[in-house]
């Protein structure tokens, strides 16, 4: 699949066939499996993303492949075909049916890890674990509170921080199926699931948040921030409300509220990238990140699956099943 | 002076006759000589400070006097009659003619320190410093920002940044007597002063800011943190408009900008202010923060000054003159 100029997705993706290059001694040849559709491919493809690919270019940042064939000079002992291979770093394309690939992009993953995991494994459970990691020394017992809670990221912070027995506080918004989601986040280990209206008499138990992750900006932004702790932190990682966010002056002041921001694209090299998912493939492989819902597409159907993806209120994540899903168990 | 009611200034704060208390063995005996009407005090008055003084309290956080005696146990070596001394920490009332005062509350000023610089030294001055140092790394060459560049917090600003060779954009409001201060801001070392809306034009020529220093708040500290540096920190210190500070959630993301906030009162104790005095003294006693123009009115006169220093485009930051002043060479 690939895009020549920047517009609705539905519109300008197109399925080409493309020669593939020549296996390089450095390079690997891989199948993908599959590959998720994420609303920051939605926003590449749009060209409202600070990240430019050249055109024409194929879309897909994440995803998961089976190596059919290694370069001369790649470490065997490492790559052998049948593994499976997920990306060390975003934009170099995994929608699309073969590709060959240098050997240093690409990082193997036990085929204990169920595929559609593994294929949604390397942009969110690791933004998750930098959100709880790089602002804020949690201890068990502390408490965070995050709006979006239902996204993939999410439900990563959910059960990255059930793990280290840290609280968390999870705004959804009012929906139709809230109890099933609710239930749901419940189930991987959420402390309370609320409104953001309710989530101050919700967790009026809790101890005070010292972090809250914010993907949605506005309003939301702001309540997240008004309910930390004195000297808290709010780190922005999305913006899906389209608002700016804003924090009133005496918390800055008087509370000593700090707001950052993260995005994995611009702070990860690949050798970081590579630890953090050390952290995350033993979780993955004892079950962790596969309780997300999944709504799989083959590809003919691209075009209906990048119409599902740009709704609200998904059952779950929509994710392309390439030809080579059928031959491998999922 | 004392208010027994939050109210306007000039309405509830009384000059009153009140019976000095005796000096303790570790007290002080002082004679007021100046002491400074701040934007912070009338906020005290009027109730709208997070920090409340039970009632009736005397105003006043800052200010000068001239001690006339010390308790049997005050270090001799240290305080002496006529030594001029400020107070330590915020809150105990210097708009007065006379107070029995504990020695550690107290700092010893040089005598070449003149008077009305010695009386606005422990508010500005340590928290122009502690916005330079606390936040971010500023080498020479560097570039800050800043918003409201004409208040005495933002002169001292100026003045401690030239004597590190740190760049200074400055904005102020466009005024009636716009040529006089911003002469006046490059007299004392300003690199650019500057509207909010040219400053992104006048400053084309320097290295981006890595800080940004925003006492207003709404559309000017986010076109501040607009103009920050890749991984810049605004730091808010004031909010002048009443309005919250607002980021675009890509400046956060994408840019890794930080905000911060920042309260003297807050975050410095009695050891810190001393530590920050000491470094401050010695510029004092070389001329530093004694350029700032000041408007001084005698203690009967306390009605028009509290009204005055309400008022915007001052001339200068509004001092009462205490009874003592007249003894002592300014």
């Amino acid at each position: 699949m690939r895009f020549a100029e920047h517009g609705e997705a539905a519109t300008v993706v197109k399925l080409e066939e493309v020669e593939l290059g020549q296996t390089g001694p450095k390079d690997v040849l891989v199948d993908f499996l599959a590959a998720p559709i994420n609303p920051s491919d939605l926003n590449i493809i749009e060209g409202k993303y600070p990240l430019k690919p050249s055109l024409p270019a194929t879309p897909g940042n994440e995803g998961v492949a089976l190596v059919r064939e290694i370069g001369s000079e790649v470490d065997s002992n490492y790559f052998k075909p049948g593994d499976r291979v997920v990306p060390l770093e975003a934009g170099f394309g995994t929608w699309r049916t073969s590709a060959v690939l240098p050997a240093d992009c690409l990082y193997r993953v036990p085929s204990n890890v169920p595929t559609l995991t593994a294929a949604t494994l390397t942009i969110n459970p690791p933004t998750a674990l930098c959100l709880l990691d790089k602002f804020v020394h949690l201890q068990p017992g502390a408490t965070i509170i995050q709006n979006g809670a239902n996204s993939a990221v999410g439900q990563a912070v959910i059960e990255l921080a059930t793990a280290r027995k840290i609280n968390t506080i999870n705004i959804i918004r009012e929906r139709p199926d809230w109890d099933e989601v609710s239930s749901h986040l419940r189930s991987i280990g959420a402390t309370v699931v609320t409104t953001l209206d309710q989530a101050l008499a919700a967790s009026a138990h809790m101890p005070k948040p010292e972090l809250a992750l914010n993907c949605v900006g506005g309003p939301s932004a702001t309540k997240l921030a008004k309910m930390l702790s004195h000297g808290g932190t709010i780190v922005t990682y999305g913006g899906m409300s389209l608002q700016p966010v804003t924090i009133p002056t005496p918390l800055l002041i008087f509370k000593d509220i700090r707001a950052r921001g993260f995005a994995l694209s611009i702070n990860c090299s690949r050798a970081e990238k590579a630890a953090l998912l050390e952290q995350l493939i033993p979780m993955a492989q004892k079950g962790a990140f596969s309780s997300q819902r999944f709504e799989t597409y083959a590809i003919e159907d691209f075009k209906s699956a990048l119409q599902r993806a740009s709704e609200p209120f998904r059952g779950g994540k929509v994710v392309l099943e390439l030809p080579a899903y059928d031959t491998c168990e999922a």
